[in-house]
């Protein structure tokens, strides 16, 4: 099997996304796995290097090859000196080379061979002082992609993903989206991404809306006229799928092996658990776009920037998850 | 200082409930803390005893004392023999002497000498079999004291305490009851119960309503035209109060020590993260009532019953928790 490109842009340069950048081109097991093509600045990623202390010894180039690599490949848009840039700080040059290996590697994930995109940890208000529409990856990513579908997006822990019905709504408007129809897709997509990464037989518990899952109706009637429908209907297609159960109990349920995925009906629900299950050693997951993309869930640790301290557990984690999710998608 | 008395309701006889009425009887410092008079049969808290290994060398009366006893006293009353009922199911004797107990424990509250309602684990569909209307502890003591206010249930782990401002409404109906007025009050008994129980000055995290906590106004506005002018009122009230924070991630700043409580706006917000939390060690606390009223958060542990594996921690913190707020509401 060949091994898939993945485009990798390099995060921002004043916390430990070049720490963490270097330890993937470093990775015995992302060698394995996929063919990085990351975009940076060279020298912030040999100062990643240094921070993290491996020895990096990788093909550099100016532009991204139009051919599958078969190694990593680093292309250095030399727009970034780390001497301008201080660890732990905001600044318009770390948001600016950032923006500008996020568009990078967007463009190389749509027009060349890489079948998925990945990026280490950005930080959105630095990316601001260049670009003040930034608002988040997916509103990037739909811009920049003329993307008018809707993106889902998938919080990975270990054993444990989830998936939610509504996300950026008001409370108020959470209600009013429940549908069958709309439970019922995002079943099926939450199915289908996780067959594609390897889960052949995803179980997925969906939450109720309402306290207790609305106690048989006295606290609410979603789950008996929607929610229940829906997953009824999801059976029907043969997703392996139960509820609604009580929000407050069916993370634990999950947590303990009962199921792989929670489908959950509004932000906070799925949000709240997953942050107390310990998220930032996660993986978010954007499904929707033409291909996979995967970013680890933490944040860029200003605090511990250069340190050599970062964790690389998420971020290998999410690039040995976009290797499966391309190896998925890839023609056959 | 004079200690305390107590009301004790033996719990369900099936389940663990005799084998913690048994070690809060032998405890030291709950013997410290309170003198329990405790309604139940004797034959069931002897088999606790002996499950729990501990020797009892209690008190024992047909009728509660009129006056506030000098040690712990039981009263017996001999309407269940343990024989008769078998452990981890649920029965109409099991349910009937539950309910018995819980009964002449609440009488005893409201007219006797104790200042505080205790309970250990109910069963609530063994309740059902003899008394259908059972629906809930609240249900009931409301009934049985014709209360008609509101009572608040706090969830009070041991460093972190969770009040909400909604409880069992549907999702869709929480929105519209989001009132600086009701915000407020509850900021104020929040902080009245945790004075109550001891914390000097607690401090009070408020969760926001939407995603993100409204991120400024995009996904919702109660946190900028209600919930934010609330906080701002306990404040100006004296009340030691923040927010509204992101409920994503505001148990995990209390966790660490930022905040002593959490004031959520509805029920899952906080339900969810308590029980990620470990609420079973936790306690709940109803206030509102003429007295309060304190209970183990966790249930009947039925897998377990009989074994002599109960953990009592959560019952002595219930027990602890209730001395010394019934201390607070004596008269000087």
């Amino acid at each position: 099997m060949t091994k898939p490109t993945l485009a990798l842009a390099l995060g921002d340069p004043a916390g430990i996304s070049p720490e963490l950048t270097a330890r993937a081109l470093a990775d015995g097991e992302i060698a394995e796995a996929a063919r990085l093509v990351v975009f940076g600045d060279k020298r912030v990623l040999d100062r990643g290097a240094r921070d993290a202390g491996v020895e990096l010894n990788v093909e550099t180039a100016d532009a991204a090859p139009d051919e599958a690599p078969t190694r990593h490949v680093f292309i250095d848009r030399a727009d970034c000196d780390p001497a301008s840039i201080p660890r732990g700080e905001i600044s318009e040059a770390s948001g600016g080379s950032a923006l500008g290996n996020f568009r990078a590697a967007i463009s190389y994930a749509r027009s060349g061979p890489a079948s998925a995109l990945t990026f280490t940890p950005f930080n959105k208000a630095a990316m601001r002082l260049v670009h003040p529409a930034y608002e988040d990856e997916v509103v990037f990513l739909n811009e920049e992609l003329a993307f008018d579908g809707e993106a889902s997006e998938f919080n990975i822990l270990p054993n444990v993903w989830n998936a939610r019905v509504t996300s950026h709504v008001p409370l108020s408007g959470v209600a009013p989206l429940m549908t069958i129809d709309r439970i019922v897709d995002k079943l099926a997509g939450t199915e289908q991404a996780m067959k594609a990464a390897g889960i052949a037989s995803p179980r997925i518990a969906v939450a109720g809306l309402n306290p207790h899952a609305g106690d048989n109706g006295n606290f609410g009637r979603e789950e008996i006229e929607v929610i229940a429908p829906a997953v009824a209907e999801g059976r029907q297609r043969g997703i392996v799928c139960e509820g609604p159960f009580p929000s407050d109990t069916v993370f634990l349920r999950a947590k303990r092996g009962d199921f792989d995925a929670v489908l959950t009906m509004f932000h906070d629900q799925g949000q709240i658990a997953i942050k107390m299950m310990g998220f930032d050693e996660g993986v978010t997951l954007l499904g929707g776009y033409p291909f996979p993309v995967c970013t680890p869930a933490h944040g860029t640790a200003y605090d511990i920037a250069g340190q050599g301290k970062a964790d690389f557990g998420a971020t290998r984690a999410a690039l040995q998850l976009a290797a499966r999710l391309a190896h998925a998608s890839a023609p056959a």
